[in-house]
């Protein structure tokens, strides 16, 4: 049994999803679809997740051509997670139309053996208390990235602040930064994030990208800029999945490495985004994320 | 008659805003009170621009004191333009209560003999046909930045499209971008600008920055992060002054000093927003920009 060097957990869904650019209905979506994948182009990565019996064989299919390890993935009676949504025209606002947790409600994220020892570990948007219960079986992590969202700031704060604790580095958009510490000012809020455990804080900012907050510094790193997006679910799961994944290959946890996983991340992403759901991801490659990473370098090579 | 290096034209104002910070009434703006101090900083700047004789003697002494040339600055019989604004809670989104052109209606801006041989010359956002009209005095102009706003792509586009033609670079908002070309996305928007005639477009996205296309290729500009915005009027006057003066102040126009000029611009403006009207501008200073101009290097050296 192959060791992984990255762990993933997180929402796996069949995802209806409508953009002013059309409309798809039960395709295969949740923040490990997205994420893994990304990851899986830079590390041996393994999922934790589950679906239901009816979960289409395909998507296993796609997921094992990735190279993912799925001795994490649970298929238990009963139906899959569905999500509805629902962009607006700027395609940065949505609207969740409905929400089936489904099989989803009871997971427990137990690992198998092959992940606890992986060094990096990828706590996806689920409740802090499954997050946690991750990092405990985790024998030695080495740089956890932990995922959130307003629900879990508003509903279970206790929780949440004790996954903060434990990262690494915490990624949460800016009105999430500004809701977790009530400070407007994301500097100041970034900084207070920073005192409550992590040495990152990223802040999303989307198609603007993002800022990173460390202790001695912050770094502005822009998004590569699409032509056209399509569908921008899954950005920032992709984004985190392929930072976390090619730092983990790089095995370095210098700021320097840091930041070029984070544009590493920004590239994945804006792929991502260029088409629906995880559509992008089958047909790319490590040649392509190379060579737009290369464009991208040379937009921001500015000082 | 000493001769200024650059030339900017605008409307000069009184304003009151209202923020969330606070309130002010009749303050002193219009974009050449922006611009002028900020460009001033750099290059010896003349102002083309009328008020009223109702206009407060200690403006104009501000001006002097910025060292501004005010040879094109028309004192007329009547009153001052007037503005009356408020921002909406995000500081990004505005609400005009009231115009009141005045003197402005009658606007003619007349070169006085020191700035015809001006190589670098900013037109403030004004009707095009005024525009053309500063150009058209201008005997070897070196460098035209053009500021625009939607109103004249609705209304006098053709006029417009002739400003466009006869300038160096055009700076515009991303959605005024869209208006102007009819396309979505800014790369292809940008490109269809750039076809126009000028050799730089500069979309602004305000706290996001800005994206700076030149026929062989994009950069992506972040703002400095401000740590509170207080009235963001006059960011984007103050920005383009900047810009022009430190342009001029350089006089080399390869893309290095373009974006290194767009970087003290971007500073300039920063401090601008962090106070009403053009408060900051009285205390600023050359070892206060470079200061912060270094500290936001740091923010952006990322490749």
């Amino acid at each position: 049994m192959k060791n992984v060097k990255v762990v993933v957990v997180g929402s796996i869904a069949l995802d209806s999803i409508k953009t002013r650019f059309g409309a798809r209905r039960e395709i295969l979506g949740g923040s490990v679809s997205y994420a893994c994948p990304a990851s899986s182009f830079f590390a041996t990565t393994g999922m934790v997740g589950v679906v239901g019996k009816d979960f289409p064989h395909n998507h296993i299919r796609f997921y094992q051509k990735c190279g993912i390890n799925l001795d994490g993935l649970q298929i238990k009676e009963g139906k899959t997670f569905r999500w509805v949504g629902e962009y607006e025209d700027d395609l940065i606002n949505r609207r969740t139309i409905s929400t089936e947790l489904n099989v989803f409600a009871n997971f427990k994220p137990d690992l198998p053996e092959s992940y606890v020892q992986s060094p990096f570990v990828l706590l996806g948007n689920i409740a802090p208390s499954l997050q946690l219960h991750v990092l405990e079986q985790i024998k030695r992590p080495l740089f956890v990235l932990a995922d959130t969202m307003d629900l879990w700031i508003r509903t279970v704060r206790k929780d949440l602040l004790r996954v903060i604790a434990c990262s690494t580095m915490l990624t949460l958009n800016d009105s999430e930064a500004r809701e977790l510490t009530g400070r407007h000012d994301l500097r100041v809020a970034a900084a207070t994030i920073l005192k409550m455990g992590p040495r990152y804080v990223v802040i999303k900012k989307g198609e603007h990208g993002a800022m990173l907050f460390c202790r001695d510094g912050i770094f502005i790193i822009p998004a590569y800029p699409v032509i056209k997006v399509v569908d921008p679910t899954g950005a920032g799961d992709s984004f985190a999945g392929a930072f976390i994944g090619r730092l983990a290959e790089s095995a370095i946890l210098k700021e320097k490495n840091i930041i070029e996983s984070i544009l590493f991340g920004s590239v994945v992403a804006s792929f991502v985004v260029e088409s629906f759901g995880v559509n992008a991801l089958k047909s790319l490659n490590r040649r392509k994320i190379v060579s737009r990473l290369n464009e991208f370098k040379k937009m921001i090579k500015i000082v």
